[in-house]
Protein backbone atom coordinates (compact mmCIF):
# COMPACT_ATOMS: atom_id res chain seq x y z
CA UNK A 1 0.00 0.00 0.00
CA UNK A 2 1.45 3.19 -1.05
CA UNK A 3 1.72 6.24 1.26
CA UNK A 4 -1.44 8.67 0.21
CA UNK A 5 -4.27 10.00 1.42
CA UNK A 6 -6.62 10.97 -1.53
CA UNK A 7 -9.95 11.34 -0.01
CA UNK A 8 -10.76 12.87 3.56
CA UNK A 9 -14.89 11.65 3.87
CA UNK A 10 -16.99 13.12 6.67
CA UNK A 11 -20.09 11.03 7.40
CA UNK A 12 -22.40 13.52 8.52
CA UNK A 13 -26.14 12.77 9.95
CA UNK A 14 -27.29 16.31 8.45
CA UNK A 15 -25.64 16.71 4.64
CA UNK A 16 -27.51 19.98 4.29
CA UNK A 17 -26.11 21.69 7.60
CA UNK A 18 -22.90 20.18 6.79
CA UNK A 19 -22.62 21.49 3.73
CA UNK A 20 -24.38 24.64 5.37
CA UNK A 21 -21.38 25.62 7.22
CA UNK A 22 -18.31 24.37 4.22
CA UNK A 23 -19.71 26.09 1.45
CA UNK A 24 -22.29 28.84 2.53
CA UNK A 25 -20.55 29.22 5.89
CA UNK A 26 -16.79 29.17 5.22
CA UNK A 27 -17.22 29.87 1.47
CA UNK A 28 -15.76 27.07 0.52
CA UNK A 29 -16.15 25.46 -3.48
CA UNK A 30 -17.36 22.38 -4.23
CA UNK A 31 -15.50 20.72 -6.80
CA UNK A 32 -18.85 18.50 -7.45
CA UNK A 33 -22.00 17.60 -6.29
CA UNK A 34 -24.97 15.39 -6.22
CA UNK A 35 -27.96 17.69 -4.47
CA UNK A 36 -28.98 15.61 -1.70
CA UNK A 37 -26.52 12.47 -1.79
CA UNK A 38 -22.30 14.44 -1.40
CA UNK A 39 -20.56 17.30 -1.84
CA UNK A 40 -16.97 16.82 -3.16
CA UNK A 41 -14.45 20.10 -2.05
CA UNK A 42 -10.58 20.53 -3.20
CA UNK A 43 -8.50 21.00 0.45
CA UNK A 44 -5.24 19.99 -1.10
CA UNK A 45 -3.09 19.03 -3.94
CA UNK A 46 -4.97 16.14 -5.00
CA UNK A 47 -7.33 16.38 -2.40
CA UNK A 48 -10.74 16.25 -1.82
CA UNK A 49 -12.95 16.74 1.58
CA UNK A 50 -15.98 14.84 0.90
CA UNK A 51 -19.76 15.03 2.74
CA UNK A 52 -21.82 12.17 2.73
CA UNK A 53 -24.63 11.10 4.57
CA UNK A 54 -24.20 8.55 7.06
CA UNK A 55 -26.37 6.19 6.50
CA UNK A 56 -25.24 5.81 2.58
CA UNK A 57 -21.57 5.43 4.22
CA UNK A 58 -23.14 2.89 6.13
CA UNK A 59 -24.77 1.18 3.53
CA UNK A 60 -21.47 1.10 1.12
CA UNK A 61 -19.33 -0.40 3.91
CA UNK A 62 -21.51 -2.20 5.67
CA UNK A 63 -20.87 -1.26 9.05
CA UNK A 64 -22.08 1.47 11.24
CA UNK A 65 -21.53 4.87 11.31
CA UNK A 66 -20.85 5.82 14.76
CA UNK A 67 -20.32 9.61 15.66
CA UNK A 68 -16.88 10.06 17.65
CA UNK A 69 -14.38 12.57 17.74
CA UNK A 70 -11.28 10.99 17.69
CA UNK A 71 -9.78 12.45 14.74
CA UNK A 72 -9.08 15.98 14.05
CA UNK A 73 -8.06 17.86 10.85
CA UNK A 74 -5.22 20.96 10.92
CA UNK A 75 -5.50 24.36 8.99
CA UNK A 76 -2.15 25.98 9.28
CA UNK A 77 -1.93 29.76 8.89
CA UNK A 78 1.24 31.57 8.34
CA UNK A 79 1.24 33.94 11.07
CA UNK A 80 0.07 33.86 14.85
CA UNK A 81 -1.95 36.43 14.56
CA UNK A 82 -4.07 34.64 12.21
CA UNK A 83 -5.23 31.88 14.27
CA UNK A 84 -7.87 33.61 15.92
CA UNK A 85 -9.13 35.09 13.14
CA UNK A 86 -10.26 32.05 11.25
CA UNK A 87 -11.38 30.52 14.52
CA UNK A 88 -13.98 33.60 14.31
CA UNK A 89 -14.63 32.57 11.01
CA UNK A 90 -15.65 29.25 12.08
CA UNK A 91 -18.02 30.77 14.65
CA UNK A 92 -19.85 32.56 12.22
CA UNK A 93 -20.21 29.70 9.84
CA UNK A 94 -21.88 28.08 12.78
CA UNK A 95 -18.93 25.85 13.87
CA UNK A 96 -18.63 26.24 17.94
CA UNK A 97 -14.57 26.99 19.15
CA UNK A 98 -13.59 24.64 21.70
CA UNK A 99 -10.29 26.13 22.33
CA UNK A 100 -9.39 30.40 21.75
CA UNK A 101 -6.00 30.92 19.72
CA UNK A 102 -3.18 30.76 22.96
CA UNK A 103 0.17 29.14 22.79
CA UNK A 104 0.56 26.30 21.57
CA UNK A 105 3.07 23.66 23.52
CA UNK A 106 4.66 23.25 19.84
CA UNK A 107 6.47 27.00 20.03
CA UNK A 108 3.22 28.82 17.60
CA UNK A 109 -0.35 29.66 18.35
CA UNK A 110 -2.94 27.10 18.18
CA UNK A 111 -7.34 27.18 18.29
CA UNK A 112 -9.68 24.02 17.96
CA UNK A 113 -13.50 24.35 16.69
CA UNK A 114 -15.79 21.74 16.09
CA UNK A 115 -18.02 21.81 12.78
CA UNK A 116 -21.96 21.30 13.40
CA UNK A 117 -21.62 17.45 13.21
CA UNK A 118 -18.30 17.51 15.59
CA UNK A 119 -15.39 17.08 13.45
CA UNK A 120 -12.75 19.08 15.02
CA UNK A 121 -10.44 21.27 13.39
CA UNK A 122 -7.02 22.63 14.52
CA UNK A 123 -6.27 26.09 13.12
CA UNK A 124 -2.38 26.96 13.83
CA UNK A 125 0.26 28.55 13.32
CA UNK A 126 3.37 26.14 14.06
CA UNK A 127 7.12 27.62 12.93
CA UNK A 128 8.70 24.11 12.91
CA UNK A 129 6.55 23.21 9.91
CA UNK A 130 6.87 24.12 6.79
CA UNK A 131 6.22 22.42 2.75
CA UNK A 132 8.71 22.70 -0.25
CA UNK A 133 7.31 23.48 -3.71
CA UNK A 134 7.74 20.21 -4.56
CA UNK A 135 4.98 19.47 -1.68
CA UNK A 136 7.48 17.54 0.56
CA UNK A 137 6.67 18.64 4.26
CA UNK A 138 9.15 18.96 6.94
CA UNK A 139 8.19 19.14 11.15
CA UNK A 140 9.92 19.01 14.36
CA UNK A 141 11.83 21.30 16.07
CA UNK A 142 13.20 24.46 14.23
CA UNK B 1 -10.64 30.21 6.24
CA UNK B 2 -8.89 29.12 2.69
CA UNK B 3 -9.79 25.76 1.41
CA UNK B 4 -7.10 23.60 2.69
CA UNK B 5 -6.22 20.62 4.94
CA UNK B 6 -2.89 19.97 6.02
CA UNK B 7 -2.52 17.30 9.00
CA UNK B 8 -4.71 14.41 9.38
CA UNK B 9 -4.31 13.07 13.60
CA UNK B 10 -5.51 10.36 14.81
CA UNK B 11 -6.39 9.96 18.23
CA UNK B 12 -5.17 6.65 19.56
CA UNK B 13 -5.57 4.31 22.15
CA UNK B 14 -2.57 2.53 21.54
CA UNK B 15 0.16 4.42 19.88
CA UNK B 16 2.70 1.66 19.48
CA UNK B 17 0.51 -0.58 17.98
CA UNK B 18 -1.05 2.15 15.12
CA UNK B 19 2.59 2.47 14.80
CA UNK B 20 3.15 -0.58 14.24
CA UNK B 21 0.24 -0.95 12.01
CA UNK B 22 1.42 1.74 9.70
CA UNK B 23 5.03 2.13 9.57
CA UNK B 24 6.30 -1.60 10.28
CA UNK B 25 2.90 -3.12 8.69
CA UNK B 26 2.49 -0.74 5.55
CA UNK B 27 5.84 0.19 5.62
CA UNK B 28 5.29 3.93 5.24
CA UNK B 29 8.17 6.21 6.43
CA UNK B 30 7.73 8.49 9.34
CA UNK B 31 8.82 12.45 8.41
CA UNK B 32 9.31 12.54 12.35
CA UNK B 33 8.57 10.91 15.24
CA UNK B 34 8.61 11.21 19.09
CA UNK B 35 9.21 8.12 20.73
CA UNK B 36 6.02 7.17 22.42
CA UNK B 37 4.47 10.87 21.63
CA UNK B 38 4.03 11.33 18.09
CA UNK B 39 4.41 9.93 14.68
CA UNK B 40 4.12 12.27 11.72
CA UNK B 41 3.73 10.39 8.07
CA UNK B 42 3.59 12.33 4.76
CA UNK B 43 0.96 11.31 2.72
CA UNK B 44 0.54 13.85 -0.08
CA UNK B 45 1.66 16.47 -1.43
CA UNK B 46 1.98 19.05 1.50
CA UNK B 47 -0.32 16.97 4.00
CA UNK B 48 0.33 14.58 7.02
CA UNK B 49 -0.90 12.07 8.77
CA UNK B 50 0.06 12.19 12.31
CA UNK B 51 -0.72 9.08 15.20
CA UNK B 52 -1.08 10.80 18.33
CA UNK B 53 -1.93 9.55 22.19
CA UNK B 54 -5.92 10.23 22.31
CA UNK B 55 -4.87 11.44 26.08
CA UNK B 56 -2.66 13.61 24.64
CA UNK B 57 -5.02 14.70 21.69
CA UNK B 58 -7.82 15.06 24.39
CA UNK B 59 -5.59 17.51 26.79
CA UNK B 60 -4.40 19.51 24.18
CA UNK B 61 -8.06 19.87 22.74
CA UNK B 62 -9.67 20.14 26.42
CA UNK B 63 -12.18 18.48 25.30
CA UNK B 64 -12.68 14.21 25.47
CA UNK B 65 -11.38 11.87 22.71
CA UNK B 66 -14.57 9.62 21.88
CA UNK B 67 -14.23 6.72 19.74
CA UNK B 68 -16.16 6.29 16.88
CA UNK B 69 -16.47 5.80 13.37
CA UNK B 70 -17.76 8.68 11.32
CA UNK B 71 -14.85 9.29 8.98
CA UNK B 72 -12.72 7.68 6.21
CA UNK B 73 -10.09 7.80 4.37
CA UNK B 74 -9.71 6.88 0.60
CA UNK B 75 -6.37 5.36 -1.13
CA UNK B 76 -7.32 5.24 -4.78
CA UNK B 77 -5.11 3.16 -7.14
CA UNK B 78 -5.12 2.77 -10.68
CA UNK B 79 -6.64 -0.46 -12.06
CA UNK B 80 -9.72 -2.68 -10.53
CA UNK B 81 -7.51 -5.15 -10.26
CA UNK B 82 -5.08 -3.02 -7.63
CA UNK B 83 -7.62 -2.91 -5.02
CA UNK B 84 -8.04 -6.29 -3.37
CA UNK B 85 -4.12 -6.61 -3.22
CA UNK B 86 -3.98 -3.63 -1.31
CA UNK B 87 -6.89 -4.81 0.75
CA UNK B 88 -4.51 -7.83 1.55
CA UNK B 89 -1.49 -5.62 2.27
CA UNK B 90 -3.61 -3.87 4.91
CA UNK B 91 -4.94 -7.35 6.57
CA UNK B 92 -1.25 -8.70 6.55
CA UNK B 93 -0.14 -5.84 8.53
CA UNK B 94 -2.87 -6.27 11.55
CA UNK B 95 -5.75 -4.31 9.71
CA UNK B 96 -9.60 -5.92 9.08
CA UNK B 97 -11.06 -6.00 5.96
CA UNK B 98 -14.87 -4.84 6.15
CA UNK B 99 -15.50 -4.97 2.35
CA UNK B 100 -13.56 -7.11 0.35
CA UNK B 101 -13.19 -5.65 -3.00
CA UNK B 102 -15.53 -5.44 -5.39
CA UNK B 103 -17.72 -3.60 -8.45
CA UNK B 104 -18.52 0.37 -6.67
CA UNK B 105 -21.54 2.18 -7.44
CA UNK B 106 -19.55 4.89 -8.58
CA UNK B 107 -18.29 2.71 -12.07
CA UNK B 108 -15.03 1.23 -10.68
CA UNK B 109 -13.94 -1.51 -8.13
CA UNK B 110 -13.83 -0.97 -3.92
CA UNK B 111 -13.35 -2.45 -0.86
CA UNK B 112 -12.81 -0.92 2.95
CA UNK B 113 -10.36 -1.89 5.70
CA UNK B 114 -9.96 -1.07 9.21
CA UNK B 115 -6.71 -0.05 11.11
CA UNK B 116 -6.57 -1.40 14.08
CA UNK B 117 -7.98 1.52 16.04
CA UNK B 118 -11.28 1.45 14.02
CA UNK B 119 -10.46 4.20 11.63
CA UNK B 120 -11.69 2.80 8.09
CA UNK B 121 -10.05 3.27 4.96
CA UNK B 122 -11.83 2.71 1.16
CA UNK B 123 -9.66 1.65 -1.79
CA UNK B 124 -10.59 2.01 -4.83
CA UNK B 125 -10.23 1.95 -8.46
CA UNK B 126 -12.58 5.21 -9.22
CA UNK B 127 -12.51 6.25 -13.13
CA UNK B 128 -14.55 8.65 -12.58
CA UNK B 129 -11.48 10.34 -10.51
CA UNK B 130 -8.12 12.47 -11.64
CA UNK B 131 -5.63 15.05 -10.77
CA UNK B 132 -3.84 17.19 -12.81
CA UNK B 133 -0.02 17.58 -12.33
CA UNK B 134 -1.02 20.96 -11.04
CA UNK B 135 -2.90 19.03 -8.24
CA UNK B 136 -6.52 20.25 -9.47
CA UNK B 137 -8.81 17.51 -9.08
CA UNK B 138 -11.58 16.01 -11.23
CA UNK B 139 -14.66 13.98 -10.10
CA UNK B 140 -18.15 13.34 -11.42
CA UNK B 141 -19.25 10.99 -14.18
CA UNK B 142 -16.79 10.94 -16.70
Amino acid sequence: MEQHVDFITLGVADLAAARRFYVEGLGWKPTFEVDGEVVFIQVGHGLLLALWGAKDMAEDIGAPVTPGSSASFAHNVSSDEAVQGVLDDAERAGGTILKAAQPAFFGGVQGYFEDPEGFRWEVAHNPGWSVDPDGTVHIGPS
